[in-house]
């Protein structure tokens, strides 16, 4: 019964481990119990008025025993929308609001009606707008991250960015601990690395976009990030976890924010690793995220320090990049500990609708950011051509000795 | 080193499983990696400039092996708060953002400097403006949850607010899964809810406090609390966790919110309670809730259906309770199952200053809510006489029907 779709519920999956008990029970404790409270006690005529706001079992799956002698399903249960806002703290705390604190339960899935997503923003860009912006339609897209951010004068930071920017990268990003900008405040640095941005433009013919974090109170947040747009942002950071999907979705929402919204994944680890608990890596960082107006998802890739498991990763970029009713496409943003050995992994993984993220792949390279960059370009130029990086370091010094540090196949 | 404290520094303890590694390695990798990115490779003068914002390795106390013979350590480390601004926001994605990803990592304390904790509102209220609001100085709070709200009228719910609040409770809360409010719209229900106190009061001469569910857009939803506060709003619920910690925090910061706010845990589960992974309950539930600025906290109880274990419940009421320089004191509300024959024990734990909540076990009295609401009243009032709860049933018919359908002791 997977494929129950209805426009009048959205379908939660969760996956249950439990020592004893009826799953079914349960089912129907939480159809009940989280959406009109009790049934079979309420008299006739109110059960008719109360029938529409009335949760629905959709399906109980028993999936066998865990090593520690649990039992497992899978339970997909119906919330009627009209119990709810369309506004993903609504969503959340109707379907894993007091659920999630009720046992070993973890939130898997979630299905949406049209007449749903349709009042969610999206992507305001996606992938579409992003190439546009940049005029690059035809490769996977390459990112370099500041090494480091505190503690640094905005004039220092805008010669990073330059470095960075001469190597061919398409987009910089901040470090998304970047809180305390006395030293670089947030506008002045904008304003500033927009005009390293054109200086790059003039060497390398190549434009790259900023992502500047934004940080502040959520009431304020929405009107800096117009003042952003007025100091020439190009694009925007947001730690959505700690900041909430709300402010995504307002930003996303706003007209006025015209730059394309990049999501982080800072916290979520704290929210999907559990087997038995939390909610699922493709739902936080896939769905939400999506549907509340990121127009790029970082999340961890299988291949780094900070390594998440493939069929995870994939299952994040798969919610990132279908067809999900009017929503524009988000870019995924495998990130962490990339290095160019790894672009023919990546782009037999996501092909060219990904943007390849480094931060010390690119500035760990012997001959610094710049050649860093290179290194990346001459690795996604040659999986494009269906050459091997070993082909390919003959004709660039840079990948050469980028193999050579960190291995190449 | 537990008692180390430092004007300068947040310390963050976290409970680290790993199969193999050095734990002192790690512990170095996060004090540098999540402040000033790299060390060693700096030059002395930029070494000189960045000592300030470089992370401190404060301790690493192994701890031996769990069953599956993964090492076990606590790592304490030390983040400049120069680092980062007084925003709970910015300190959760500095010191578990990216770090939450890394491993089996779970942030179980932080400890702050007084000038770090100054900057945020902490309750506005706190037990001791709590009380004297209702003019009660000497017993538990009892508060009842409505039913249910979704799907009901404006008038229903004032009629079921009446019934709650002639019963003896100070404090009536909504569900915190009412999101949609067609048919009871939030402030014409406050108008409504805030005459039928005044009604009851005629009766009872008790004050009753009621907390409406604060909804909607993170743009607007400080502005919504002042319009609830203009149509008589004497309380505010928050599922702060879906929301984010920042809200309640703007909210708690407003002088014109001027009502207590109550926390709801709602979505905590999927952050608490893997061994592995996540954050304590009571850096989660304890210490954020009440340096944001929440007057009440709700949690699980130990003894309830949706159930935590009472080290947790008490540790997160600790939080909440003790001396942490100027801030208030926040409202512990253990939840969940709660049944008047549970009223000696959690008197046992708490004492006077805890809210007795109740839902349920108010609702489902044989006799109706307002004697469910009496049943408790009579119990809290034996256990303050040091009476057992047999002895008072003698003199309340309600209570002794209460013990009849919940097992007394």
């Amino acid at each position: 019964m997977g494929d129950w779709v209805s426009d009048d519920y959205v379908m939660a999956s969760y996956l249950v481990h439990q020592q004893a008990g009826d799953f079914y029970k349960k089912a129907q404790g939480i159809a009940v119990g989280l959406t009109v409270g009790s049934w079979t006690d309420l008299p006739a005529e109110r059960q008719e008025q109360m029938k529409k706001h009335l949760g629905q079992v959709v399906s109980v799956e028993e999936l066998g025993e865990d090593e520690a002698g649990n039992r497992k399903a899978i339970l997909q249960i119906g919330y009627p929308v009209c119990n709810f806002t369309a506004e993903i703290p609504a969503l959340l705390t109707t379907v894993f609001g007091k659920l999630s604190m009720d046992g070993m339960i973890k939130l898997v899935d979630l299905q949406f009606p049209e007449s749903f997503v349709k009042q969610f923003p999206g992507p305001k860009y996606g992938i579409e707008g992003i190439r546009q912006r940049l005029g690059v339609y035809d490769r996977p897209l390459l990112m370099s991250i500041f090494k480091s951010c505190i503690g640094y004068e905005t004039k220092t930071l805008a010669e990073l960015f330059y470095q960075q920017a001469i190597g061919g990268v398409d987009l910089v990003k901040d470090d998304e601990i970047f809180f305390d900008d006395t030293y670089a405040p947030f506008e002045r640095r904008i304003e500033a690395c927009a005009k390293e941005a054109e200086r790059a433009y003039s060497v390398t013919g190549k434009k790259v976009l900023y992502a500047a974090n934004l940080t502040g109170p959520v009431t304020e947040i929405v009107e800096k990030a117009k003042r952003a747009v007025e100091a020439g942002a190009s694009a925007l950071l947001l730690n959505v976890l700690a900041y909430g999907y709300d402010v995504l979705h307002r930003l996303a929402g706003d007209p006025a924010v015209t730059v394309p919204i990049m999501a982080h994944p800072a916290l979520s680890g704290a929210v999907y690793p559990a087997p038995q608990y939390g909610i699922r890596a493709s739902v936080l960082l896939g769905k939400l995220m999506r549907m509340a107006g990121a127009d790029f998802v970082l999340y961890p890739s299988a291949y780094g320090s900070v390594a998440m498991e493939r069929t995870e990763t994939l299952a994040i970029a798969d919610e990132l990049r279908m067809d999900a009713f009017a929503l524009k496409r988000s870019f995924p943003v495998p990130s962490a500990g990339i290095h160019p050995a790894l672009v023919p992994q990546l782009y037999e993984d996501l092909g060219n609708d990904q943007i390849v993220n480094a931060g010390g792949g690119i500035h760990g390279h012997p001959d610094g950011s710049a050649a860093g960059g290179r290194a990346f370009v001459a690795a996604i130029e040659a999986v494009l051509k269906g050459r091997t990086l070993a082909e390919a370091a003959t004709e660039s010094d840079e990948l050469a000795k980028a193999l050579q540090l960190w291995g190449g196949k």
